[in-house]
C-alpha cells in the first residue's frame, strides 16, 4: 500500500500459516433469486472462479438435482481444468437412521470426481428436533459416520455447521459438541455458519473463539440479512477463521451470501495478507462484471471493490481535489482490483484506456487526435447503449472505421422478417435478404425458429455465391439486455425500451463478439448479425496488417463512411 | 423479540440517553451515480423520512445550488411540515481567510429557515495543506468563527469531520483538535466521517473513543467502500457515537452511504434500543420503496430488512422447514419492518413451497394429490424454461387451470408480425391479431418499435371493445434471457436458442408478472403478453373468490384446456 492510500491500518495481524478462499457461487450463489445455471454456465463460472485463484469451487449438490450431477459429470470428463482451484462437491450428513456406506446421496458425492466434499450437518438443537426430527445423539453419530466413511474412501472432507451461531445461543454445548464430533471424525475444516444471517460483527468474536478451543481449523459462512456479512466474515478471521466462504457478487438466497471478492479484497489490501495468487486480485473487476454476464444478475454497480460505480466521483468538491491527488478521495488505487476511476462528467473510458485497447488489436493509436477522435466516437455510441466491452468484433469494425481501413465486403438492399402463428399451431417464420456482394445483388430467403435465425439463414445464403467461407460461421451464443432511458431521465421501461443485442460468432476456431442497440429488437439483433459477418470476413478475406494496405482488391470492395 | 427468533443477543448494551437517527438522503445520497432530484422530489422524499420518524433530516446545501436553496424556500414557506424530524441544512466553514458573519454561503445557512446547520469541516492534515491550502491553524479559525457565528444566530451546529480516520492515522493530534475545537466553539455533535470508505469495524473502536475522551457528544458517518458501511456505523455506536448518519436505499456516491435502514433496524431489534418513535419501523419497506419509486433508482432487491428477496425462500430444504416453523429459518419476524415473507416457486422447489405459494395466493392446496400435480406440472414446465419464481400471475393462471377455476377471455385465431428495413432507413414493424372476444370476431393491426410492441398495440385494440377495462394496463417492464438446450444437453446455443421473456404489466395500482417460453422471441413474448391481458382481465372481468365459482357467465368464456 502506498503511503499516500487513504487506509488506515492499525497494528497488522499476522496471518494464518494456509488461508481457504472457498466460493459457493454454484452452490450457495444458484439460490439467489431469478439465478438458474446451465451446466455450460456452471462450466464457465467455474473456470472464471479458477482464474480469480480461489482454492475451492463448490460446484454443487451431486445427487441432489440432475443439472449438479451433470456439472460434475462434465468436469470428470475433463470438461473443466482448473489450475488454482480444487473442486469441492457439497453434500449432507447421511440419513436419519441409515448407514452412510449405503446412503445414495452420500454416494454421489464418492462418485461425483471431486476430490472434497463439504458436508452440512445441523448443529442447533431446535433444527435437529423439530426440523431434523431426530434425537441429538443421532445426529452426531450422522456426523461421524458419514465423515469417517468419505475420509476412509480418500476424500478430503469439510463440514458446515448450519444455524451454528443461533444454535450456540441456544445450547453452546451442543453446538460445540458438533465441532469436535466433526473433528474427532476427521474433518480438516469445520464451518461455522451463519444461515439465517442475523449476526452483527460484535458477536461473532465470542463465539468463534469458543469453537477455537476445540482445536481444528474453522470456517465461516455468512449471510447479508443484517447488512454485515462481509464485517462478520472479517471478524471470524480475526478471532481466528482461516476458511472464508462466500459468492461472487453476493449471490445468494434473501439478502445474499458474503461478497467473495469484498472479503478478499479486503483481507489482501486492508489486512495486509495476500491470500490469491500474485496479481491475481486485478483481475478481481472483469470476473465479477463476466460472472453477471454469464447469470444475466447484475452485480450492484455499487457493489464495492468491483462496480462500475465504486471509484466513480460526482461531488465538484472531491473533482477539484482529484486534480490535485486521486488518492485524497479514494481508499485504494482502483488498478489494484482492476477497477478505473471515472469522473461522472465523462459516462465512459478515457482516451488512454482507447489506446491501450486499440495497442491490444494491434493498432497505433499513439496520435492524440486520432485517439480524442475514436475516443469521442466509442462515448456517442456508448451514449446510445452501445456496449464494446464486451464486443471486440464491433469495437474493431469502429475503429478501422474511424482509421479508415474497413471494407465493405457487401451491402445490404433491405431485409424483411414474417412471423405468424395461427391458434394452436407452432409459429412460422421466414426472412428475405437482398444485398449485393462482388458486384452481384442476391436475394434470398430463410426460414427459423425465430426472426434472427431467419434473418442469419437468408444473410447466410445470399453471401454464399460470394463468400462460401461463410459457410463455417456459426452463431453461439446470442444474448439481449433490455436498456433504460438515458440516467436520470425517465426512459422506455416496457416493450418501447431500447434494446443492446451480443452475438457470439465462431468460425470453428476463434469467436467474436459484436453488438446492436435499437428499439426494435430485430433491427438490433441484424446490426450485430451483420457485424459478425462483417467482421469473419474481414480476417477471412482480406487479412491486412493493422497498419498495412487492404489486401482486397476486387472493384466493388468499397470502404465504407456513411453506414457506421 | 420472541423467542423463536434466530438472533442471538449477547449481554445487551445500555442505550445512551438521546440517539439522533439522522439521514442524508436529500443531500449525500444525491451524490449517487444516476440520481437527479427535482424540489418536488425532495419535498416528497422528506415527507417519507419524517413517517419513518427519523430525528433529522438533511435537505441539502443552501446557496450551493439553485435546486437545494429552492428546497428549503419551499420547506420555509409551509410545503413541508415534519411531525418528527428536524430540517438541516449543509454547508462548510467559512472561506480560507474570510470572516463567517460575511460569508455569502454562511450566510445561505442563516437565511435557509432550518433551525440546524451542519457544517463540514477538515480534519486531515493533507486535506488542509493540499486540497484547501491552508495552515492548520487557519483551518482551526474557521471552525470556530463559523461554529460560534452560527450559535450566535440561534442556530443548532452540528460539525462533520471530513476524513477523520484517514486523518487521525496520519496525523491523530490534529485530528483530535479539530474535534476540540469544535465542540469550545458550540457545535452539539462532532461527527467522524469515513469519507473515503476504507475502514473496518475493527478499526473503528479505538478511534472513537480517542474522540469521545474529548468531552463532545459523537456522530458517524460511513461509507461503504469496503462493503462495511453499515457495521463500521455499528462499530462507532458500540464505542459511544450518539448519533448516526445514512441515506435511505444505501443512495451516495461511489459505493454509496450506510443503509440508514439497516442501521436503525440493527439498533432496533439487534440491540434492542428503540430509536424510532413506536411503530414506526414497521413503515420501513413501504417507505423505502417509495422513496425508490420517487428516485427511479431502485433499492437492490437484496437489500437488508426491506428488500423484496430479504424474506425469499427457494431451497426444498428450508420450505419444508418453514412449515415446521417459519423463525427456524429467518433471522426476524419481516412483519417488523413491514417486508412479507414469499416462497418462490423453482425446479428446487417441492410441494411445500407450491402449497405455502398457493395459500398467499388464496388458494387451498392441502389436498396432496392436488398439490402434487401442481408441483409436477410446474416442474414440468420449468424444465422447458419457464421460470414461476418472478412470474405470480402465470403461476395463478397454471394453478387456475389445474383447478378448474380457469376462463378464457378471449381466444387468439392468429397473429402476424412483418418487419423490415431498406438501407439506410429505420425498421418499421406492424402487427395483426384476430380474436374471439364475448362472442365477436376481431381484427386489428398495430405498429410498434419492434414487435412486441406492435403486437401490444393490435391485441389492445382487439379486446377493447370486448373489455375497454384493458385501456388501463400498461407494460412497464420487458425481460429476455436465452436458455440453453435441455439440463446437460447441448441445446441451441445461438439464435436457435430457446428464449424466456417476462413482462411487468401495471394498472396503475397493481402491478403483475408474466413469462412466455419459445424458441421464437416473438412466439415467446407473445405469450407473457397475452397471459399479461388475460391475468389482468380475471381481477378486472371477474373475480370470483378463489375457491368460489367463477363469475363470467358469457357463453363464449371458456375453460381452458389444451392452451395452458
Amino acid at each position: 500500500m502506498t503511503p499516500t492510500e487513504s487506509s488506515p491500518m492499525p497494528e497488522p495481524m499476522a496471518a494464518p500459516p494456509q488461508f481457504h478462499v472457498y466460493d459457493t457461487t454454484l452452490r450457495d450463489g444458484a439460490q439467489q433469486e431469478g439465478l438458474r445455471l446451465t451446466v455450460t454456465d456452471k462450466l464457465r463460472i467455474a473456470a472464471l472462479l479458477d482464474e480469480l485463484g480461489v482454492g475451492f469451487i463448490e460446484g454443487g449438490w451431486p445427487g441432489a438435482n440432475p443439472n449438479d450431477t451433470a456439472f460434475f459429470a462434465a468436469a470428470a470428463r475433463g470438461e473443466l481444468t482448473l489450475q488454482h482451484a480444487e473442486l469441492v462437491a457439497f453434500g449432507a450428513t447421511r440419513r436419519v437412521g441409515g448407514v452412510a456406506a449405503d446412503d445414495p446421496l452420500v454416494a454421489a458425492l464418492r462418485d461425483s470426481g471431486a476430490g472434497t466434499a463439504c458436508l452440512v450437518a445441523k448443529s442447533h438443537v431446535g433444527h435437529v428436533e423439530r426440523a431434523l426430527r431426530t434425537t441429538l445423539a443421532e445426529n452426531l453419530a450422522m456426523i461421524t459416520d458419514t465423515v469417517q466413511h468419505l475420509r476412509a474412501e480418500g476424500m478430503r472432507v469439510f463440514l458446515d455447521c448450519e444455524h451454528f451461531f443461533d444454535g450456540y445461543r441456544e445450547d453452546p454445548r451442543y453446538a460445540l459438541e458438533v465441532v469436535r464430533t466433526a473433528a474427532e471424525a476427521g474433518a480438516e475444516v469445520v464451518v461455522l455458519c451463519d444461515t439465517n444471517g442475523g449476526m452483527l460483527p460484535s458477536w461473532m468474536g465470542d463465539v468463534v473463539s469458543a469453537a477455537g478451543a476445540v482445536g481444528v481449523d474453522l470456517g465461516v459462512h455468512c449471510h447479508n440479512d443484517t447488512g454485515c456479512a462481509v464485517a462478520n466474515t472479517l471478524a471470524a478471521v480475526e478471532a481466528g477463521a482461516m476458511h472464508v466462504q462466500g459468492t461472487v457478487n453476493g449471490y445468494g438466497e434473501r439478502t445474499g451470501n458474503a461478497d467473495l471478492v469484498s472479503v478478499v479484497a479486503n483481507v489482501e489490501l486492508k489486512l495486509g495478507w495476500p491470500v490469491l495468487p500474485p496479481g491475481a486480485l486485478t483481475e478481481a473487476t472483469r470476473i465479477a462484471q463476466a460472472v453477471a454476464a454469464i447469470t444475466n444478475v447484475s452485480g450492484s454497480a455499487r457493489a464495492p471493490y468491483v462496480g462500475t460505480s465504486s471509484f466513480a466521483h460526482k461531488a465538484g468538491l472531491h473533482a477539484s481535489a482529484i486534480r490535485v491527488d486521486p488518492n485524497l478521495y479514494q481508499h485504494i488505487d482502483p488498478a489494484r482490483v482492476g477497477n478505473d476511476m471515472r469522473m461522472l462528467i465523462s459516462d465512459m473510458a478515457g482516451r488512454a484506456n482507447i489506446q491501450i485497447k486499440g495497442e491490444e488489436l494491434g493498432f497505433d493509436l499513439s496520435d492524440r487526435e486520432l485517439a480524442a477522435r475514436v475516443t469521442d466516437q466509442v462515448k456517442a455510441r456508448e451514449a446510445d447503449g452501445y456496449s464494446y466491452e464486451a464486443a471486440d468484433a464491433s469495437f474493431e469494425l469502429l475503429l478501422r472505421s474511424e482509421l479508415g481501413q474497413l471494407e465493405e465486403y457487401f451491402s445490404v438492399l433491405h431485409w424483411r422478417v414474417h412471423s405468424h402463428s395461427a391458434a394452436g399451431a407452432p409459429s412460422e417464420t421466414e426472412a428475405t435478404v437482398k444485398l449485393r456482394a462482388r458486384g452481384d445483388v442476391q436475394i434470398f430467403v430463410g426460414e427459423g425458429n425465430g426472426p434472427v435465425d431467419a434473418l442469419d439463414h437468408a444473410l447466410r445464403r445470399a453471401l454464399t455465391p460470394a463468400f462460401p467461407a461463410v459457410d463455417r460461421y456459426e452463431l453461439t451464443d446470442y444474448r439481449v439486455r433490455i436498456l433504460e432511458g438515458p440516467v436520470g431521465e425517465k426512459g422506455g421501461h416496457g416493450t418501447d425500451a431500447i434494446v443492446r443485442v451480443l452475438i457470439d460468432t465462431s468460425d470453428g476456431t476463434r469467436t467474436w463478439t459484436t453488438v446492436g442497440v435499437g428499439s426494435n429488437i430485430i433491427e438490433a439483433s441484424w446490426e450485430a448479425l451483420s457485424d459478425a459477418y462483417w467482421y469473419g470476413l474481414l480476417h477471412d478475406v482480406a487479412t491486412p496488417g493493422p497498419a498495412g494496405r487492404p489486401a482486397g482488391t476486387d472493384d466493388d470492395v468499397l470502404t465504407v463512411a456513411a453506414s457506421r
